[in-house]
């Protein structure tokens, strides 16, 4: 009863993925007996003890159930109700978490920015950020930056770039998120620690995505700045975001991290996506929208071979007229994306109208 | 690494009970392949219809993760910025939600009621409503009734109960909710439908747990009011609580109410919390507080036995000086009953002198 | 076109008032020319200094336009959203403002407390305080307690149990915000400075009202607590309360405590409702529900002299079957009150049956 | 102690204008006797009944004290906390009234739009309207259009643009939201009907403002949607809007009206602003930014000249580093006019270093 028979593969999204088996056997190795409930039992002492570990400082870590409430939680421990966020025009938290943000944080007010490949860039946010209205009543005032790492377009901020980013942050008192829907896949892209990807860099919060990943229902906001932990935790709960059986998604991200797990699965994926990303980029008429560097193509095609894949059933998300976005993930191969490149091939190639 | 091997049985919640091993099952049998994201898998797609099937008329069921994020968000649904919920002066949206009721409704009120046996008894409620400030521009608008079956206390409405209640919400235009954390327990009391329990008496949106009665993570809100689909569909995703992986949580929940496994689930927790209940109230000094009718008991007991209860490390909730609660679940067994009979026996026999 | 003409004498609120004279003339006299918008004006630059020195320490003033928008903002200064409030179970801002507190808090709680006379007891708080759940991630947090000075009930609180309250306010690092809608009529009661009965009891924030005691539409914030000032500017703009034309509400608060003005009108207010309730309280069948200690009177008489009153169009609010309030105000007369008293005479010594 | 004395006219904001001497004539008339509270008194209760006259339709009428509490009430009735709202990119409802609306919708979105002469372009609206991800669960519900007659620039739409916006909400079942800051004046300018300027063109609620023209501080809402009523007239007592002598604000808005008032004066600030205008954009490097049609002149002119007029202490608003804000009131005169253009003149002349 899912959808493993179907002919074509999949590469509509990574929540269309399964559990990998090491976290499925974490759930089922959890699953003995009583265990104290909200966050009392041993699965839930052990994360902030193994998650400082991995990020080499001390942090608070919380399981929630959706990346969205990560960022909305997240941001809204930051912000005054009368506080801005800057976030790069694409960014998730504006685009497609259905306003949970503007929710949580009771009306603040997200300040989109442009920037290539994605990612905000330091000059432009440093210009916004410098010629804000600070202490003007009538104009939000700016509390936050959130940037997402790797990005929405699959992209990936390099050390410098976030870095440069901490410090525009610092500079002027604003807390830094990140939005770590796919933190594995930049970590994995970049080869550097945890820590130099978060808080070295400056990040005070992140949304540590795990379910696009490989877990089950297991994201967490993982907290550097120790004056955010008791504020969210209250937050959390109000927002019905504390599992009275936690001990189950903690388990799941304790097999996350262990022995690097994640970074295995997005590795994986990242490398079914370059060599995707190659493969379409290698066929006439076809273009990438972004360069590949974690496990998202943007790849633009004309419409009409794209309406001929969606004909043919293939599975792939639509930007528009003449973009489609795939996405490999841990258990994507590179035989299934050789068949995409053949599909999209013949879609690109054949005649010039629409005789699907 | 859990709890199972301590030495005393546990009955301080259940919340610390494991998943039921047909739960499991069903959650590794949907672990095979790709499916759709956000509700479109197969799984998510017989939801509804299994559901119908089990209420025998057409409802629309969203998983949530927690019960707090199902009641908050069913309110949220039925109720004006400036309206009021009447509920049961010990109802767990009010007392131990964290507010999340007062934040996803936009500050709405909730006016709580006295009631035997922790039930909204019909006739004070009738005279609330009966007597509240229609109109008047300064004070918060009825527009609800939550009731919990079964109740904080662990007692249960007869349905002639709900149906009183459910006439009175009719008459004035009120949207009854029904806080159904332990829904099985009711349901296997009462031994009457699904149906009979909710809409037949009045009921428009129900909080139907599943997590304290065997599930992992799986509650869910089940709605019969066709008017508060859609607006629950857009406040679920913008709290965070539209599950990407959806199938995981579906899956449970297809395979608590197949072949009515939720029912003897509840029944069995409902047998031991009954064994229990009966051998506490024979002991000297001990008197239940409430009727026990579902898997909840209280007991008021001395002060002194309970410290050295507390004392020899049994797991029970205290609640104020004299009163303790304990919780069967569907893993509970006589044999345990009888230990923490004979504990009980011990604490209210002892010297009385605390020396432990 | 006003309703001056009417027979009988009007004591049905201190909101029925016409502006006094003296405020009238300060406005026309604030009418010249342009003046700088939003507080920039030269009255509005007067106003923290002429209430720095009324009030014997460094003050910031915000007109606001209504009593409920001074309570609710000051409360939303103070209190987070997963916060709660202690107040009267009589308090306005739990019965009378349309849940504006909820609302601008993000749905804080308001827990409210019985006690005689209409007034908190500081030991009834200190044991609610005690008592609360710190720390508790389900329960609602204090950050705040709320009293009314004078009373919702014309009642007075003492310096010595503000002061009572405002240390327990201070050991539990609450803050203590006091509703003053009827300031003056307190503050013309206790014959006490203005700091006595705020600051130097622990006072943190005021909602000073003008509007009930001669203003035309002025009432303000007064914040002694200085970490209040600069969000409470912004909550203020972002709530619509920032009038852009402020020179006319600074005018007439100027006016309202210019040579204690505020202070002659409330005790004019005060002796007219003492006055009327040493005569209600000497006819028979008549009892004063409170004390009269500011300009309120609560009265129980028979319903159906109740009725007569009505029926005959005398001006005041029922408070139930046999409960009505009267309010005095700066122009109200005795010789108005001795009329009342003729009314109620004959509506209580009538026939028991209600031959109209 | 005003600003009256000083040397150079005040073109800097509406807001620095006193009060009108008929409208304060109104208020000292409306200061007679008790009068009964919240709209209950003779003047509030003839608002209704004359401005639906004004609009030849039946309205309801609400006094606001601030113009952002009426955009942001007004839009929070129509908009559901997870829908969006049309505006120009220049709306005042998004870059200067400190996320009124996000406060007051519950964190709706405002989703903003390019359009030539800081009007919103009905085709560009509609492309808008009709790409919005309709139905999409995690993305912002389009619910109402916003638009600034006259413009926030001084620009006024013509009849037939309002039209055709309001078609386009018409279809896709939108509200129209007009922001009448300045209706007056954009009224004066199209010399139409009110009617035909509002809910003839599909305005379904109007912020009526009067304030900047000649009021004290008294704007409005005028709901033309009946089903907007009920719910705004709670929401504004819980916002704080509802005025306890309400006879004055409606006292002033009667004024307003009567014998077209608010026209005349919005006709001598329109005129002084078109002969302001002409003078500016005869001088050398001064040109306008918009058209002036109705009493606001932007005009771009080089820094320095903009910082010597700075120096000379004339009053205006600056916007950026070469565009200057010029207002027009009731109170201006064609003299000051004539001042402002011979300051300009020697500003934009002088020599080209700043030696001031």
């Amino acid at each position: 009863m899912n959808d493993a028979t179907q002919a074509l593969p999949n590469f509509r999204s990574d929540n269309v993925a399964p559990v990998s088996p090491e976290i499925l056997r974490a759930i089922e190795a959890a699953n003995r007996g009583p265990a104290a409930a909200y966050g009392d039992d041993d699965y839930s002492k052990l994360l902030n003890q193994r998650f400082s570990t991995l990020f080499e400082t001390e942090v608070a870590v919380f399981p929630v159930s959706t990346g969205t409430a990560a960022n909305a939680l997240s941001l809204a421990t930051c912000v005054r109700p009368y506080g801005a966020i800057y976030c790069h025009k694409e960014a998730h938290i504006d685009t497609a978490e259905g306003g949970a943000t503007e929710a949580f944080t009771g009306g603040a007010k997200l300040l989109t920015l442009p920037g290539r490949h994605f990612r905000i860039e330091p000059p432009i946010l440093r210009e916004a950020v410098t010629g804000a209205a600070w202490g003007v009543r009538n104009r939000a005032q700016p509390d936050a930056v959130s940037i997402t790492q790797a990005s929405e377009y699959g992209t990936v901020y390099p050390l410098a770039e976030i870095a440069a980013i901490g410090e525009i942050a610092r500079d002027k008192n604003l807390s830094l998120h990140m939005d770590g829907a796919r933190f594995a896949n930049g970590l994995a892209r970049l080869g550097c620690s945890p820590a130099d990807m978060t808080w070295r860099a400056g990040v005070d919060i992140l949304s540590f995505g795990a379910t696009k990943n490989g877990a089950m229902s297991a994201d967490a906001i993982v907290v550097f700045d120790h004056n955010l932990v008791e504020p969210l935790s209250y937050r959390l709960r109000r927002a019905g975001q504390t599992a009275s059986k936690m001990r189950y998604a903690s388990a799941q991200l304790l097999a996350y991290v262990e022995d690097r797990l994640f970074l295995r699965l997005a590795a994986k994926a990242n490398s079914v996506a370059a060599y995707l990303g190659a493969g379409l980029a290698a066929l006439p008429d076809v273009r990438l929208v972004a360069p590949v560097e974690a496990n998202l193509i943007f790849a633009k095609l004309p419409a009409l071979a794209i309406d001929r894949l969606t004909a043919n059933g293939l599975q792939f998300a639509r930007r528009g007229d003449e973009v489609i976005r795939f996405v490999a993930r841990f258990d994507s191969t590179e035989q299934e994306a050789d068949e995409v490149i053949a599909l999209v091939r013949r879609a690109v190639t054949g005649p010039t109208s629409i005789g699907l």
